[in-house]
């Protein structure tokens, strides 16, 4: 018995919680298959060591290794000799892609007094690669346009389309003027985006203390947080319309490929943007007058935050070297036995900003350890039914280049054998992520039972139950109590599994842990192997169980009889997304009903405070009623379809003879997440295709689940709304008709075969 | 037509909105009557004079005038005679009461550094009377113990007993330390009896800036709000034990009073206390070390905020003058004419912490420009039916003394003739309080609309109305456009109103505008006639609305046949605290059950961070179901007999003939809010007697309704609960019997003497 059953066991009676039900059964294994696959799953367990992840970091931080440098070509040489000296049949694809680096940069205030910003990260004596100046990429955010302005200075909060609507009630106009906002509230590509729209000519995007530097705790070196020099680099192209090379959209950059003007490629700004520490963000901030800032626009600066504009005026200056820079995927591979065909597709960024330990070394060195358990089970003898891709992506900060061209490169043959792509990225102490696609919430949740935590030692699924027990709600407190299964988050972007599962709807999870090394290094040059041997997964324990747990994950894709996607976790999320934008639809209408009739009642004139005028909102638009039973009637038909799936699975796996034709059975399976998406892409950005999940167009990183219909009732859009529930619908009836011929299918192997003894 | 009405009317048009009913009709008093009654405030309105009130403030806050100062005994000689200028019979009252003054104060960080706090506020030179050093009471807490100490400092937040539950699970005691707590989160004496409960031996509370300083905006003198050297005085008494000189619980502080040694005296601090600014709070923060501050803890400082303890050591010491100082209550009356013997009691303090033009001048030169109109009327020929008693209070900062040490001398006769309570203090721009005893609610409402805002020119209750539109949920929202009257807040404490309504049981209102005037000057030095003139009323027109709202609602209670109480307000919020508490304690229970159900199932020993240790919380003992039957029945009771009540009064005063027997109709309803006290009092604080509306044990100034019951119930006394639900059950049925009785005496005269007519 293995202890993290027994712990599990022993907290069942102590609490009378209701755990997932411990066994043998794996699913989509037969009896005989789930104890052969346990057994090498035992043996692949203990590989992984962190001595060796440790080794590892120190040798791939060592210098700075972003897009086009020295030591980014180096460390791919060096992950392709790993690959292949654990055996895997590995290599390095190059593509050439537009990736900007900075020649000239300003930040001055002219008015009312002078300073000119520092814009670089100083040395730590006691942190040796943080003196690596001549290597370090500068202080900038890619992908923003050239240009030298100056205008007034106008604080915008986090830049969001709210915090405008704030500046607006109180008439102040970012027209002409350079705004400087605070990171976090969204991703930051969309702060230069909206102040573009807005009239802005400049962005400043800098850390504020309270968010990010003492206001958490103790800051660098003395403790793991962003110190007044440090600055958060990066990307600022518009990913929410598409990631990857800006002058090949939907192509690989391959040589020969056809490559837009600069002028023409909408990913880059239209507005210069800089990012700042907060220690040069001060001065500009002390210098502005006009409003003080709502209270939840206030920061941990020793200022009052004041909205604007007034004497302050801001210099800024940002030129560019825009020549093409080379990308090195490298991409190793374990042929499959029996449905070579099939890949399961892992991936992990080698790029950096800088030194990058935690981001991405981190996940980079887990990634590197489960090669090698993998290619030591099949020295040991095992033979993966099918094929294993594994991946080292080059570029993924600039835009996730290196994994949007290889996808975009090989769209087609993806498009027929990607079973699922599974990612990682940064990896810390703390608690697995669960997001990913839905198909695969049952997958994740079987394998985290199975992983044990390094500082708890109960499993990492116990301990994430325990967690939703603690900080949730009663309906999460309930739900973590009751189901079976926890539910997955949906993905949004920020990382490599974009264009798998948004631009081809190949079922994807990204796996990593986390929640307990905060710190305030990200993107600076301080991420470093000193910061993440002080202050992060010390003794890279976590980064044993991230290479446990994606490795469990790997060879049960890989392994399975049938493919063990469970349909009804997705039929309970496409009710209930619906069931969120119904809501919506529904607040939306009330608040326009309110604030229409508020208007009519002269109550923001009557409440004015003449010292600090308001102007009243704007009258609202009538909310109609979209007409949503097209979905209701489709999610119906997706989980009753998948609740008859699961007991033709059940009583195929039951049978102890062979399925008829699995590989028939896999091969629609493989197909259920594709069936998600439309050729035509959501409105206005075509190379999203996927219908459930996508980043936001105003939020970035930050998920759209149903993006089609939320965004065009976010957007008021009322005609397209109900144009993207009917596509969403067909969508999902599709995908129930798929689940209904796989059903077919494996029932047709049950009825031609009927166990004699049931 | 008047424009208010005029302007309400075409709102109501547009809006579709219901705003309470026009007319000319007057609770209480027949239609002739309120003819006569609408004339003599007509005339009464015109007479508050916005440049008097100027005038007077400058005056009575030229000088530091606290307690035992030449000019709080200046001022109350000139109060005296500017009310017998107006033609009231006016005297000033004595009592000499126990009220300490500084004379040592040091604080000082002893390690891991040494630094000195500076414990002055300095002169600001723009600002002429921040220069008067010698007259100034220095930067203390009265009723701080006397004490010397040196110990450990450890940061407390806002040092209300939750905090210390976050403490206790980061194993943090302040047993033997010295706690720095910051302004704000419950009323100050609180601090540091909470302290010296968890055995603390000292207590630092300073301002934050993020509450209470640059965080809200430009400092003085640039701006209103605290500069870094800002301190705020204040009385640390345990006034929630009861309030008045400490030497004298329950009897005036009069020549040969039975005085209690001090030693003896329950309402002094038993540690020693001090504030500080945060220009002094810095360097001790920024000394601690320990756990991070949980994010609700963390203030606007630049510094991390830590919980400590640490090498931070403190040394305390606190010496006061504990000898006798006067107080000079200025008493002023206008005769009643038929009904002499009730009494309408209207009063603001007249004592400062420094010059206190805020506080309490702005409010005290209304209160003068009401007696001045008041006295005019007379001259004009008004002869109030019942006697109006003026007073301007002393001793009100170190523990309401000058109006608590009056009632105690008086209580019999004020039991037996009170009728009703108006205190203000600090007034400022904004919106009206509505805060008071709920029979009153339907006389303040009406009042309310009979003002008008000077800043917008609608009613303040029409501004009342649109202001819980605009930022109130849904059910404020139903209800502002909906009820007839708005819904008073119960009266905790903190100003003089407390003796009066929670000692003797007299129906009470807070008048007072404000909510548009922020600062931070407030117990400084800096509040004072500068500050006041340049940042608050500068027009004094808020001044002008005070006395106008205050001197209406005196005249209508002074001259109403029928005393305008109304019960069904009082019914329809015993109804709503009781299911305030039936609720509370369901959330009680639900949340017991949740931690204990937690502690089985060991979630926060396998959520632990090893790095950031928590100690579970404890176990909660069972929350039984207490036994409200007997209050619900008793509110039902009131409800049924207000309706009763207000149905005759209606006949009664639709009648124009004479009501019989008005007076004994009077003497009855005077007594009515009497008969919600228990002469007992409340549980271990027998000062306080009323069994609705007390200041919380544990919450300082912050009201607890139903106080017996919810204490015992937030204590998990559940005998006494039970016990404390019967006493107030009984209160409310003696009540109702009251009501019955008067509802009775009104329906004879209606009886005896038919209208023909109806």
């Amino acid at each position: 018995m293995r202890p993290v059953y027994y712990l599990a066991s022993i907290l069942a009676l102590i609490g009378g919680y209701t755990h997932r039900s411990a066994g043998d059964e794996l699913r989509g294994f037969s009896a005989d298959g789930a104890r052969v696959e346990r057994d090498w799953e035992t043996r692949m367990r203990a590989i992984p060591d962190p001595a060796r992840m440790r080794e590892s970091m120190r040798l791939l931080s060592a210098h700075p290794h972003h897009v086009g440098s020295m030591h980014d070509r180096q460390n791919a040489e060096w992950l392709l000799a790993q690959f292949k000296s654990f055996g895997w049949d590995a290599h390095i694809e190059q593509f050439d892609v537009l990736f900007p680096t900075p020649i000239e940069r300003v930040v001055e205030l002219v008015a009312p007094t002078r300073f000119t910003a520092k814009l670089m990260e100083p040395t730590v004596a006691i942190d040796p690669t943080s003196q690596q100046h001549d290597e370090q990429l500068p202080t900038y955010n890619a992908y923003s346009a050239d240009g030298d302005v100056t205008g007034r200075l106008v604080y915008v909060n986090y830049g969001i389309p709210a915090d405008y609507e704030a500046l607006d009630r109180r008439g102040i106009s970012v027209k002409g003027a350079i705004v400087i906002a605070r990171y976090g509230g969204s991703w930051r590509g969309i702060k230069p985006k909206v102040a573009a729209e807005h009239g802005a000519i400049g962005c400043l995007i800098y850390s504020d203390p309270a968010d990010d530097g003492y206001g958490q705790g103790a800051v660098f070196p003395a403790g793991p947080f962003r110190p007044g020099d440090g600055v958060q680099r990066g990307s600022v192209e518009d990913m929410p319309t598409y990631p990857g090379d800006p002058l090949t959209p939907g192509v690989g950059a391959v040589p020969g490929a056809k490559r837009l003007a600069i002028a023409d490629a909408k990913t880059i700004t239209t507005i210069p943007v800089l990012p700042l520490s907060y220690a040069d963000a001060t001065p500009l901030l002390s210098a502005l007058t006009g409003p003080v800032a709502p209270e939840a626009w206030r920061g941990g600066l020793p200022l009052t935050y004041r909205m604007g504009p007034g004497a302050a005026q801001v210099h800024l200056r940002v030129k560019s070297d825009w020549s093409l820079k080379p990308l090195y995927d490298v991409i190793a591979m374990l042929p499959g036995s029996s449905e070579g065909d099939q890949w399961i597709i892992r991936g992990n960024h080698h790029d950096a900003w800088v030194n990058g330990a935690d981001d991405p070394i981190s996940g980079l060195v887990a990634e590197l350890e489960e090669a090698r358990a993998l290619g030591a089970l099949v020295k040991q003898g095992w033979r993966p039914r099918r094929t294993i891709i594994y991946a080292a992506w080059d570029g993924e900060e600039p835009g996730l280049l290196g994994s949007t061209e290889w996808v975009e490169t090989h769209a087609d043959s993806l498009r027929q054998h990607a079973v699922a792509y599974l990612n990682s990225d940064t990896n810390e102490r703390g608690y697995l992520n669960l997001e990913g696609s839905h198909t695969l919430e049952t997958l994740l949740n079987d394998v985290a039972a199975d992983i044990v935590d390094p500082e708890t030692h109960v499993s990492v699924e116990q301990r994430l139950r325990l967690q939703h027990i603690r900080f949730g709600g009663p309906e999460e407190r309930a739900a973590a109590r009751s189901t079976n299964a926890l539910q997955l988050g949906a993905l949004g972007s920020g990382s490599d599994f974009t264009p798998f599962l948004q631009h081809l709807g190949i079922a994807s999870l990204n796996l990593g842990y986390g929640g307990e090394d905060n710190g305030g290094v990200y993107h600076s040059i301080y991420d470093d192997f000193y910061w993440y041997s002080h202050f992060a997964d010390t003794a890279f324990v976590y980064g044993r169980a991230l290479a446990q747990t994606a490795a469990m994950a790997v060879m049960r894709l890989a392994d399975a009889d049938v493919l063990p996607f469970d349909f009804r976790n997705l039929g309970a999320v496409v009710h209930r997304y619906l069931g969120e934008i119904e809501a919506l639809v529904t607040s939306e209408r009330d608040s326009a009903v309110e604030r229409n009739r508020a208007l009519g009642e002269n109550v923001f004139g009557n409440t004015n405070d003449p010292r600090r005028s308001m102007l009243p909102p704007p009258a609202q638009p009538e909310v109609p009623h979209p007409a949503f039973a097209p979905l209701h009637n489709a999610a119906d038909s997706l989980t009753r379809t998948a609740d008859r799936y699961e007991r033709a699975l059940q009583l195929a796996m039951a049978r102890d003879t062979a399925i008829v034709d699995p590989a028939g059975v896999n091969q629609l399976l493989l197909q259920s997440e594709r069936k998600l998406t439309s050729s035509a892409g959501l409105p206005g950005r075509p190379w999203y295709v996927h219908l459930l999940y996508a980043p936001g167009f105003y939020t970035g990183y930050g998920v759209k689940t149903m993006p089609g219909v939320r965004e065009a009732i976010e957007q008021r859009q009322w005609a397209l709304a109900d144009e993207e529930i009917l596509r969403l619908a067909q969508a999902v009836d599709a995908e129930a008709a798929l689940i209904a011929d796989a059903t077919a299918k494996l029932a047709r192997g049950v009825n031609s075969a009927p166990d004699p003894r049931r």
